[in-house]
């Protein structure tokens, strides 16, 4: 693996980064890891209620605009006298206004970030437009079916989750003594979530999160995608910002330089639960053109 | 099998339906029908270019709101002479706003139907209101993992699909002699999507789909979910609307007799191309509190 | 007056109320009301830049969605590349998501709050639905012209705005010495915006506003609409609530009893450095059919 | 007047155009022609159940995304059991989503339309950007308080409405023999509105609209914006496209060229069956920051 950059790795004209390295063998092997047939949901809730206080109640980045639903026509609609459908037909439908990032539970596109001119594999960074990106969106990277692997730092380290300022090392990583292999899915708790319910002050304080050397550790080790329940992968300060130089920001060295894909503020408690530090890993991003990422509700098959 | 109704066959509270055939073991066998490797997304894109004709050019239903995604900040800024963060990063940001129902692929919560004052199992229907559903909300299905059973009713009929007026009877899905368990999904393709691209008119003339007998069939093998690339898993007449009578339709006989969860407008034609009549099917739906359905990217691993 | 109720003022299908008082003559005579030729808008501004703080920076209650503007086209896709329409035509296009209680300077519908089983004048309250309000809708109102009475309450006691508990009584209008006539709109100031300036903290510690007394004091004179810089005409407690029993209500008293408007959220500080009481006075919602309200720009022109 | 470009009239810095013409004077003697005391709202209505087929019930033009109406808690919730807030209060709330060009009345923003690199009057257009135009945005405009002139093409001519196919010339504007003044705003009826009512076919098989001659005289005369009921203030062909040249384009010559203001999508059929020619004017647009227009409920006092 080239320690910098891997543009080009899969050709001039790929779009797809490091899923490319989901071959058949390694999908099949991914399959191969469930061993006890249980599944678990690693999303938050998206809780949407316009009217009520609802959508502040589930961790999400300060001042970011959080989900909104709606209901189109609903149960107190006919309670209120709007007549059955023919014979007796009745049905409730809705509407979902999301902006995933810092939100909620989702998966970034190639295209969600990048430096100067270019995006990953340099695909022109002007091809991104309000129509959407025609480089590198999230309608590009297609279903994750994946091995996932589990760092539960939390857990190894002894502590409910990691404190704001914590930053996962490399050697934290390394102690989990877990094999990786191509085409990985690294699931990494902080737990920090939890932080949220002790209050969302608690939760705006910062965020622990992975270091840059501990981003290159497991870029090295050719994984497809990181996954965590923090917000950024990288910890964040107490201004919702990373304090890692350009060269260390994780953003870029896994979306940019490696096409290595993040998903961020998954639930990770019920899998920090079991004992389990491989299962099946499954992640399908709506199939949003041009999108810069999709809500996720990402699965654990134990 | 209680022919007519399910309700409660899993318990008085039960939101969840079909999905608690979904056992370990059943998942186990599901993940064994991995062989190739391959990974095919079943999903139509989701094209929203507010200010282009982008999203009318997706298969839909007339009169339905199409899906808009925004780009809220984009290359186009960055090329327009927005300077970059920190020491240069950049980043792209998108919303989407989207009703599932009849605009592209996705699944149909419990709460979805009813006819009456009760939902599946007899929960009320009141509790549907503007804030969502408290009872059987897509949050309350969880994620799809199950073994999918292909019926290519096109290629079986040597059609490239079938016509607006078809109905696909129960004898159609016997004469597939595929073996259907108990928590199965059951993909039933009519290759309708294809209509689109001939022309809208076309599509939206009327809609092939399953007879209520078909229904019936499939329910009675305990599938769990019922997947297919048409809008309403019943055909459509001309004006969008299904002929069968309350008893005989098909919302009503899954969603709210059975609890048969449905997918609906999935694009199916890549599954047609291989020779695979059984794999691993996963669908995940956004965890919408109290939502009455999710948009969905599902897959098929051959 | 009736002073508990209004209801069949002007008919048992009166869904217009307060807004009936404006007889042509009171338009004519509002319109002549006009003396220097200014115009002032009394609106906020929309900041609805959603990558942004932008929407945080303008007084809003908490935990209310703010509004979002989204760009479908812009400057930044043409220095990006997009070529230009036909011979050289370019465009910018956009949408709104606006939910105007609480956000931003807007308007109230009759149906915006009741009690009981009636909406103002006995208008059946199930008739508001999902779909919007068959009765009482912003639709209903239609553009307001009329006389505009100014109680600048701050400057009267030389502050530059009310404190967090102070409320306005009879008295305080009384001692402002301003003629007021039927269908009149009495634009009342606190100056509380300027709290925000200060800091968000201190606009939400609670707002100074009406007191029940003081709204009796209006309702009696037949005012078509109350207009405020506050967000809920009445005061509010630091959880963003009133005080008042259902009896004092302020909302309850104008809307739901007198068919009075309420107009809320309005930036009244050019008006203030005027010296003017009296101003020929519009707002024109837009025409949300079965709307509880509408974004407004309210004008006073001087 | 310089009949090609009134750009820098009112200074290199001017965002605001011909709305400088409404100098107190001209706002006075606008007030001075309200003589009988009515009146009339000029707007379609915004009809956005989401889920009836009601939006489509409105002229507008095809494939644009229509307003969006939500109702987030309502009747119907009351009905079905929701509790009343504290001692008995009820309410209502909702929210628009709304792309104004092209679906309902608007009001364009001089931002919207400009060719080649620069705005009106030489403002960059690299500064209209995903967060909103910073140049020539509807902000900038304010409220449009000014006399109105009423040309009733249809009326004139003893037609119900104009034929698709129709322009309106610079002789037909004499013909009407009206007294246009600097800072009036010139009010055109087409009738085209009732074309909708025939069936949507007919309305989008082209429009009526003004011709390029006709456009270069209302500049010359100073108008301050010119409103009419069609979608696009000049004709449009079967492809809802305008044929003319960029020098002849309307929106050009009125928005980008004069500064001048341009409201589209009037409801103009209760201001035709009046005699009134001329009468009180006043838009007051949404105060979007960075907007390229605002719905509007545009009001004629006559």
């Amino acid at each position: 693996m080239d320690e910098t950059n891997n543009w080009g790795r899969w050709g001039a004209a790929d779009e797809r980064g490091a899923l490319n390295l989901l071959t058949p063998e390694v999908v099949i092997a991914a399959a191969g890891s469930v061993r006890e047939g249980r599944v678990l949901s690693l999303s938050l809730p998206i809780k949407g209620s316009t009217s009520s206080p609802a959508p502040t109640t589930v961790p999400h980045l300060k001042g970011r605009p959080l989900p909104q639903h709606f209901m189109s026509v609903d149960g107190g609609d006919y309670a209120a006298g709007t007549r059955a459908i023919g014979a007796g037909l009745k049905m409730a439908d809705d509407a979902l206004i999301v902006t995933p990032h810092g939100t909620t539970t989702h998966m970034d596109a190639l295209c969600h970030m990048w430096s100067g001119d270019s995006l990953y594999n340099g695909h022109p960074a002007d091809r991104v437009r309000s129509y959407g990106a025609t480089r590198c969106g999230i309608d590009k990277a297609g279903p994750v079916v994946a091995r996932g692997v589990f760092f539960d730092i939390p857990k190894f380290r002894g502590v409910p989750h990691l404190a704001a300022g914590d930053r996962i090392t490399a050697e934290d990583l390394e102690d989990c003594a877990l094999e990786v292999r191509p085409g990985d899915v690294a699931v990494v708790r902080t737990g920090w979530p939890l932080a949220w319910y002790d209050s969302p002050e608690k939760y705006w304080s910062g965020q622990p999160g992975l270091s840059a050397d501990a981003g290159r550790w497991l870029a090295e080790r050719d994984v497809c995608m990181v996954a965590s329940d923090n917000a950024a992968i990288s910890g964040l300060n107490a201004h919702q910002g990373a304090d890692e130089s350009l060269e260390d920001d994780l953003h870029m060295l896994f979306l940019w330089r490696h096409g290595v894909y993040l998903a961020e503020m998954l639930w990770l408690e019920d899998l920090s639960a079991s004992t389990r530090t491989d299962f099946l890993f499954l992640a399908s991003p709506l199939a949003i053109d041009g999108g810069t990422g999709s809500p996720i509700n990402p699965v654990a098959v134990l």
